[in-house]
């Protein structure tokens, strides 16, 4: 975002131009968290404010958003986009049986994640019900490099891959002990993929720990299952022995309706 | 849908024919839960297949979809449409832990919906850990006159308005137990008002019982919450007696959230 939308396809005579503008306008409001204007929106998606009117203007007709005072909402009916790929795959479809089943054996939040355009994206999640909850749902998005399911994914990748990828994302320190070296992460990658798990101890957040193991389907993995919790609860040497033998198992069960 | 997205909107300089028809594009995966090809999409919408091609190619280009032979599957991507509502909207993002506690105290799945466009659409749910669940989840949309959370959201409704949605709507007997009339409807809707919780046993799917209580909110009923189970396990009696009251208290809260 916060440049032109689907200028690289500018010309393309095949390429939708309003449709692409249309979807930048509703993924605003993902990032924002709240009503938009007219302006904000134009802000972020590099839009005039006249092409952003006509999209909203759509979207209110077509009943996805509505408009409050001078902001823009959006409706529940855009819901069922999202349901559209949670029903139309069979592994995040069947997945939360299982992460539920995790969530209770560990009493800890679990979650299934998959790479997609350099990043995590959540797309089951069982949550544990504590009061210091973490705010992550089914579509949150993380970077790969500073979670556990990230390092998973890319562990799985061929290094060109993996160095490729660093090179083009802006590593950020989100603690001070966020991994935000090239080399470091190359070398941490190569460990998680020996091991076959990632623990990232508050690197993301402080506070906040994780550990992740690789769903093995058809063509090699396809998915990470973690389990995150307050570092304050259970140790990282924890992580390994008691939640990664119960991780493992559930990565295999997932495995296996990802083999379907 | 299986009419052209947007005739109604033709000539309208305002209005975006062709955002409305790649989301209508779409919303056809959520309905037929497996991959489309071409035709089958362009059955679906009324648009040509040539139409329905263009909607493709930007989709895949934009990273929200994929091809995979001669068809197409949506890719995780489109979750974040999804997540834009759900961290936009505080009720949806805030109940998890309410329906959660109820859950666990219940032994049974619970739902939050709202009406939207004639339908019921869950915008949270927890899950009970069951072998025979059932195949709801966030985004799911059901009929308002054959549910126990639509009941109630119809029940909040003036008694017109109530009628000129039983008329436009095509009542289907899902079971021999549907209540499918307009004056039968108009009378049960009448007793959930007085009662304010709604039973519907068995007229969705044979074998399914759920109770609803409404969600009163800013403006009045803004959502229903409800708790479905197998009508093997437990008996209607029981569940006005031993969860209609907690269903009541997690209404209550959820209440206090949506008046915030």
């Amino acid at each position: 975002m916060h440049e032109e939308v689907g200028a690289e396809w500018q010309g393309d005579p095949e390429f939708m131009m309003s449709l692409a503008r249309g979807l930048a306008v509703l993924r605003c409001f993902a990032e924002q968290e709240r009503p938009l204007t007219i302006g904000q929106a134009s802000q972020m998606t590099g839009l005039s404010r006249a092409a952003v009117r006509r999209c909203l203007y759509t979207l209110v007709r077509l009943g996805y958003a509505a408009q409050e005072d001078l902001s823009y909402v959006l409706r529940p009916k855009i819901l069922s986009l999202g349901y559209a790929y949670l029903s139309s795959s069979s592994l995040a479809a069947r997945a939360q049986p299982i992460l539920d089943h995790l969530r209770d054996e560990l009493g800890e939040s679990c979650s299934l994640g998959v790479l997609e355009e350099d990043e995590v994206y959540y797309v089951a999640r069982a949550e544990a019900g504590r009061i210091m909850s973490i705010a992550l749902r089914v579509g949150s998005r993380l970077p790969l490099y500073a979670t556990s399911m990230g390092r998973v994914l890319l562990a799985a990748k061929a290094r060109e891959e993996q160095e490729a990828y660093l090179d083009r994302t802006e590593l950020a320190a989100f603690t001070p002990k966020t991994l935000c070296t090239k080399s470091a992460l190359v070398e941490r990658l190569g460990q998680v993929r020996d091991d076959g798990f990632a623990i990232v101890d508050q690197e993301l957040e402080l506070g906040l720990r994780s550990i992740a193991v690789p769903v093995i389907g058809k063509g090699g993995v396809v998915a990470a299952l973690n389990m995150g919790t307050q570092a304050a609860r259970i140790s990282a040497a924890d992580l390994r022995t008691r939640c990664l033998p119960a991780l493992r198992r559930g990565a295999q069960r997932l495995g296996m309706i990802a083999m379907m």
